[in-house]
């Protein structure tokens, strides 16, 4: 590549547009910004294929800024290159509702392909995405005919280097040979403390090499632009192994007293600073938001590029369409995250028999018969496949090559599980579901909550749901998950308590597509209900239902998921001692509360206030159903190793006990 | 080291106790301890200086097993070397508050050091312990007494090493060139679900070199006892770099059927194939739980070995006493983990004037004053020092090689971060706290956990607590952090609401010795409020107290931390309306829990129903406190980028929509 004034004059518009802005806003990030320009810039330049009027064209390539707090620099170039971001959207810079939030925020600004910021979670995305490229390509992709076939570009941090989370997914990256992944690392050696090497001093490039990446080195990122031009582009050459680029750039570059310094980070530079450093940088220290002419012109050869690059795509999908109309319908279907036209799910879904099973185990029944009807599936687990019954015989391990196989082996990283699970529903075409242990949600959980932020319809399958799990013991066992995964805003947390509940929890999760839902199942059998004199499971979907009724009831006992039998065993032994009581199973309180007051005062009558809820989990917000007047029996302490059978009894998870605080308090 | 067959005699008692135990309980993980004791053996036998008569012994060298699924190897080398811990334990195995549940225990069985089973969290445990001892050493030891000196080993799988916290917490011990710490690498390439290269192919070996690490090998350690020792030797040698040692196992070694698979990871083997395996390990198949009287013999030898180690100790400690009594009665106060005799909490803690002030700033100097007088004080951040105002200047950044200093930078590792400060509670001797901005609580949530299980006294200092932050926006504003972290049993969670809260919040945190707290501050300023005519902080340790009250209150205002400020002018507001309201701050739910429900009543009579909470976080759980007639203001939603003025007005977090709430309700 060879590099001209035109180049330095582009990338010193993103760098004084970041200054700009975070000097506006009085808040950001100006260091990274003004770091990682050139090889953005040339990234963007000189290899991206996207087309910024179409920022969902499925075949572009995936740039996930990683180090969210650099934003300004995301946002600086989307508007450079002509997408939907206008100078007015800069000048709102981490203002409400700007389109221009602190951190990027993904479905809020267009062309923001992840939400990062919280630390390593943009890195561990992209190895979602290459993942789903590869599987999209070895669905579609067929002799004469390469629908899917691009890059994920991911800059990254020093700080998203030290995170676990990318260690777990770059090493999961290495082993599946994500050959199309590529990460730019900014190795600025400054955090926001101060210099790095207070806390940092690894080899960063022989980690990589280790996990079986292609490792390059880039000693000049400030001015080299040839040689970040032939790593990329190394980079892309190299497809049998992800590729890292470590990138020496100075944060803050340009700034007299502030390069190289960690108060550069996290500050705007200051009046007097920003107007010495547009000097240094060749730049009117006047003029704010200054995007020169020809600068403008030269980035917003994307739009032509874009539009080229759509067209010839769109014409081999018009091709493909020809020799594979049921393919691309598939494609269309799956691009709009819509499932096959008039899909039967009564007969997909399987029944159940009235007979004790786990619900991990009828669930695993529902995904694998799904699977067999739904070609987007796609999920795995944490090396716990055999616990969480989500392995689907036959369809194979995901080999990272070829894209074959829909099981994919985690291995032992559910941190990166979820943030993985992330980049595929970022990536779009697929459903992906992630499962392990109830208990290890907690590992997951800075993803699950970037998931429900974004919207996406990530399907978490967390079996093994309490005590109940027995003898590996409180380690192990969920007590405060259900609580506290129900604090979290747009997450649905379904908890099903038999096979037909299993069925329809699948549905829900699979129905919702605008944000993620967990499937909390038993290690432990259930007794099978006998559906035919009882509420219909349907009910699941309005979170909450009736499933047993009783003439003048006195009370209504709450449950969710192997309590629910329980409910069920006590609801007859009062009936018999003269104490007629409703059961309601409820198994999604999110689904519940969303429903109009009309519903809920007719499955919670607000004149009974006897109410009792078991749930084998903490009683933590449950009083927002039993009342003042009710009582939450459930597990208020860690768990136990023991049989299930004996925590439950010592615990006071028993029909008896219901049956004790019922009458206690209809009396 | 000679061998012979008496070390295999004793490796093949802890083999079968294993075996023998998981096929009584029918539960458990044989294939570990079958596979690793000859290391366990090896270390146990010739290295690990502890005395089994007494597991508290100060200056006793720390064994972790990280990989606590194999907890069987534990409590066989506990019982053989002669801890606390008899046969009829053995035979308990699995039982319902047996002293061997499933995975290992703190504090409920001797000589566990840390609880474990989630992987990764042992090893990162372990990297507290080894900074511990340095922390210590830097105190205590002087010129002629080495009062502390002692290694830290861990027994890490390959699950460990999967875990995105070992990732972390192995960096950092690098980079602090922790030469004390020794990690046994059980390397048998099997986890639960099959062989580890279905998903996990990286050199790891090259990975810790990257690290820091010195790396050995040893090929065969199903058999080559001498190579274990040499190279644990050899490990104790370099005490500038930890060291990782990679030891090739067989999994399940011994089961003619079973081994080098995953069928001998979680399973009992059954009982043919415990005949087999007895069998090839020429051991009598008929024979169960048998410890053979040789065997017995020497590893009951550490008993003795141990008692003289520990004499020796205490000598050098009563030689240490006469020459530094001071130093040597802050030993022992702080072994007990008692605060110095006498301390007078009223002169010490600072206090604050009636003027705004970010809480994170006045917890910050509360921290500052209490450092000053409690050597014992030891903590630090990950990367925010500067933002959470836990950098107590003049102690310097922490050196792991001489010990000094008393800020701990620990980098961008929040995970690793709380999971060595366990090991640093579980250590003895100091009191650890740690800092982020309490949104990235999630992502130490399973130590936090941990810490709770297993009574730590860490405290966590999560600033920055709520949608309060501001411009950074969503992804970094807390909403469903507190609900989420008073979900947990045993966690105290406390959000002060000015100077005098703060202050007591340290107070409440480090008097409490038994569990973990957060402390949870804000970015923002909120007002001073006027000590003189309010109710006086201390109240914070019942959890809620009367802040403000009204004769003949008609309503109550319950809030916590930042919006207390808001209760306040409400209450004003609304006296000057005819609507007098009492005023109730409520910082810590917990603690409020366990108070007597007199004490209860009379701050929350249950007489007033119109009761309001103000909270900037979810509501989720506050029914408990403002009741069926009660309404619970709050945050819902994901927050916003903006100044936070901007976002407390769009979110009706204000006095004036509290001034409206209240009214509607007292109507």
């Amino acid at each position: 590549m060879a590099t001209n004034d035109l180049d330095f004059l582009c990338i010193n518009t993103l760098r004084t547009l970041a200054i700009d802005a975070v000097q506006k806003a009085d808040s950001g990030h100006p260091g990274l910004p003004m770091g990682a320009a050139p090889m953005a810039y040339v990234l963007w330049q000189k290899h991206l294929k996207h087309n910024p009027a179409d920022p969902a064209w499925a075949d572009r390539d995936r740039f996930v800024l990683s180090a969210g707090h650099g934003s300004m620099l995301l946002y600086g170039l989307l508007h450079l290159t002509g997408y939907q971001l206008s100078m007015d959207d800069l000048l709102s810079f981490r203002q409400f509702e700007s389109k221009t939030p602190g951190h990027p925020e993904y479905g809020y600004t267009s062309g923001v392909e992840a939400t990062t910021g919280p630390l390593g979670q943009g890195h561990a995305n992209a190895v979602g995405m290459a993942l789903a490229e590869r599987a999209l390509a070895h669905r579609f992709n067929k002799p004469g005919h390469t629908l899917v076939d691009h890059f994920t570009y991911a800059l990254i941090s020093d700080g998203d280097v030290m995170e676990g989370v990318t260690c777990e997914a770059a090493s999961l990256a290495g082993h599946l040979k994500l050959g199309k992944l590529i990460c730019l690392y900014d190795s600025n050696d400054v955090t926001l403390d101060g210099p790095a090497n207070l806390c940092f001093s690894e080899d960063v490039g022989k980690r990589y090499e280790a996990y079986g990446w292609h490792v390059q080195h880039v000693k000049d990122g400030n001015a080299d632009l040839a040689a970040l031009d032939a790593a990329i582009a190394a980079a892309k050459a190299e497809t049998h192994k992800p590729s890292l680029i470590v990138i020496k750039t100075t944060i803050g570059f340009g700034s007299p007293n502030k390069q190289g310094k960690s108060s550069s980070h996290g500050s705007p530079l200051g009046p007097d600073e920003i107007a010495l450093t547009k000097k240094a940088l060749g730049w009117d220290p006047e003029k704010k938001f200054f995007v020169p002419d020809e600068a403008l012109k030269n980035f917003r050869r994307a739009l032509e590029q874009g539009k080229a690059a759509q067209a010839a795509w769109q014409q081999k999908l018009d091709a493909y369409a020809k020799d594979s109309p049921d393919l691309a319908e598939e494609w269309r279907r799956r691009q709009m995250n819509q499932l096959p036209k008039g899909f039967d799910w009564d007969a997909v879904l399987p029944q159940f028999k009235n007979e004790a099973a786990e619900t991990r185990g009828t669930a695993g029944k529902v995904l694998t018969a799904l699977s067999a009807k739904l070609p987007e599936l796609l999920g795995g687990d944490a090396d716990l496949g055999g616990s969480t019954k989500t392995q689907v015989k036959d369809q194979g391990f995901f080999d990272g090559q070829t894209g074959a196989g829909r099981n994919i082996a985690f291995g032992i990283r559910e941190h990166a599980m979820a943030a993985i699970a992330n980049g595929v529903a970022y990536h779009g075409g697929l459903r992906i579901y992630d499962a392990t242990f109830f208990c290890f949600s907690d590992y997951m959980r800075p993803a699950v909550r970037l998931a429900a932020i974004s919207h996406l319809p990530v399907i978490h399958v967390w079996t093994h749901d309490s005590v109940g799990l027995g003898e590996d013991g409180p380690t192990h066992e969920a007590v405060e998950h259900l609580a506290a995964l129900r604090a979290m805003p747009g997450l649905y947390t379904v908890r099903p308590c038999d096979g037909a509940e299993s069925a329809e929890a699948w549905r829900l999760a699979l129905e919702r597509t605008k944000g993620p839902t967990g499937i909390v199942l038993t290690r432990q059998k259930v007794a099978g209900l006998d559906r035919t004199k009882l509420g219909h499971a349907r009910g699941l979907h309005q979170g909450a239902y009736v499933l047993s009724d009783a003439a003048g009831f006195k009370a209504i006992i709450i449950a969710s998921g192997s309590e629910v039998q329980f409910a069920l065993t006590a609801q007859a032994d009062l009936q018999k001692q003269g104490v007629p009581v409703r059961v309601v199973s409820m198994p999604c309180w999110e689904a519940f509360r969303a429903q109009p007051q009309s519903y809920k005062d007719q499955v919670l009558p607000p004149a009974t206030t006897a109410r009792v809820s078991i749930e084998a989990g903490a009683t933590f917000g449950w009083r927002e159903w039993v009342g003042d007047k009710g009582i939450a029996i459930g597990v208020d302490r860690y768990g136990a190793s023991a049989p299930w059978e004996v925590i439950y009894e010592k615990l006071g998870l028993t029909p008896s006990h219901l049956v004790s605080v019922v009458k206690q308090l209809v009396k």
